[in-house]
């Protein structure tokens, strides 16, 4: 278990998802210690360290440069040691020379969403899933129709948490933004 | 209606309630224009601007002399003119020599909430109602308990609200804090 | 203040809008008792009663014949003499023929949502106002980007309420399906 | 992975935790395979079938017998072949005689949660995890002044879900009822 708040951050890099989404779609993709993850914009890396402890192997990408430097500072930090490739390249272009995957995380889509989901398609093991976490409306959407449109059958779920701080008159509950986890298996 | 974003603020004083909380109090007020209102807690006086626009009187307490002096300070930014007294004592003090009460809205309550809600019950006009809004997880079941043993069918709803950024690659939705609403009728 | 289960209800009408959703829609409406509002999609006639209480004229259509029954219904039932006029027509095709709307609330949109908003936008007063409620992710995103399409700077809320059951061994939350309130000002 | 809908139910045993709730309860838990595992009020054996998956043994307590024979129908029917002890008790009772518990969760608690939270204490290993979850918001209030008092720091965190149906015209989200999840570790 990592704690959102162990986290190296920095203010160019969007993340880390936060510990309940890490939860959920750490849950909802069934992660065997010898699958194949990509986690498509891994930002902070808070998913990337995740299964980087689960699975036989991690795939990074993210086009952001700065991305890729914080996310091998909190693996690092972690004293996580598995199979991880850092990939500072754009997901669509990154994607084309990967195949043979189990897991797929979209966490981030530079705009191309579809076609990033198009080619995950194409590259995703018999049995393997594929789960987007979506902030913007529009993702949602896009998201489902895309997987809709490439034959899977994807599940949403809307996840709101607040956090109590336990204060000496009491315990107050501060929200976290919204995060839809978007999921589809390969059938 | 009033914009959240065009009341006068200060650190030193909570609030005002958001939009969607002072919209469900207003509703659930039943506030009539001959109204006698006591705004228990005022803060920044999101309330207090509010009923002075739609009820009769409105009487504003706060133990904080600076949440007076916002609250006065708002009532002038948006140009209210409703009959509003501004009294800068503990609730529990003023509220003795208060009767008369149509509507009792419970902001904050410094740790008195029990005594407020006694006084509140023996003020209040029969058909009047007793709304409190709660931040913390232990005012809810405190208020709930008392009101229930001053002999009230009280009701509690708790808000979730996210807001949209309409950016220009979609809408982000970010929350703000649950509150609960809290809502009692004299029977 | 309408109770939601005073309504009465039917299987094949939806609503009416919960009290919550009713009471931030009235707040964002900021509606005057001589304003003209039309309810696009009235279904049970939650928004319909509202206005009726508030407005100089109400105009509530819906392409169902048995929510304009049920409308009628709740009207009666709540004593609510107000200028309603309901109309059983599809709702784009009714709005060719009003003009001079104050607020527009759409509720239902049959799957003409852009359409309808377009017909709005030049039936509305300077000074008009647009409310879409939105049950589906998907009219969230296309109210908004109609929305803007049209010039408006369009604002969403989405409201999660939980509501309380005070049982003797607690207060148990329950919680009713998300909402977006999507408003709209002329400019 | 277990779908929420595939659980075998009966009216008269709460449960299961649906799935975003086990996701978390697990990911907090930091189970290991070597664990002792308590669920107490283990009701349809939700979180019963997730452990005796991950941990080293599961025991499972539910004062009702119709709560222990269905735990039991859901462990054979996922094909989880873990050991777990279920024991047809009030939780207070049997714990009295379990000791060495690596994490606990207490699911149900029978109107007895302080009590079971001392004797938790009194027989939680070092690096031991008691975890509470809530539907009540008594409740939440309960579990976190007793862990407080025990000398825990707790956490709180308030789980809002809803999940889509992805119908023909759109995403339609539907809310599961608020939860509470309070974590604490032995210092």
């Amino acid at each position: 278990m990592l704690n959102d708040s162990d986290f190296i951050k920095t203010c160019d890099v969007p993340g880390p998802s936060k510990e309940a989404i890490r939860a959920i779609v750490l849950y909802k993709s069934d992660v065997k210690n010898d699958d194949v993850v990509v986690d498509v914009g891994c930002g902070t890396g808070g998913f990337t360290c995740e299964f980087a402890q689960r699975a036989g192997r991690v795939i990074s990408i993210d086009t952001n440069p700065e991305a890729i430097k914080i996310t091998k500072k909190n693996l690092k930090k972690f004293n996580i040691d598995g199979d991880v490739t850092l990939i500072n390249n754009d997901g669509a272009n990154a994607l084309k020379s990967i195949d043979g995957i189990d897991i797929a995380i979209v966490g981030g889509s530079g705009r191309k969403l579809e076609e990033i989901l198009e080619l995950l398609d194409s590259r995703l093991n018999s049995k393997g899933r594929i789960i987007v976490t979506a902030i913007l409306v529009d993702t949602k959407v896009e998201a489902i129709n895309k997987l809709k449109e490439l034959g899977y059958n994807p599940q949403i779920m809307e996840v709101n948490i607040s956090k109590g701080r336990v204060l000496d008159r009491g315990i107050m509950m501060m929200s976290e933004n919204p995060i839809a986890v978007i999921t589809a298996k390969k059938r």
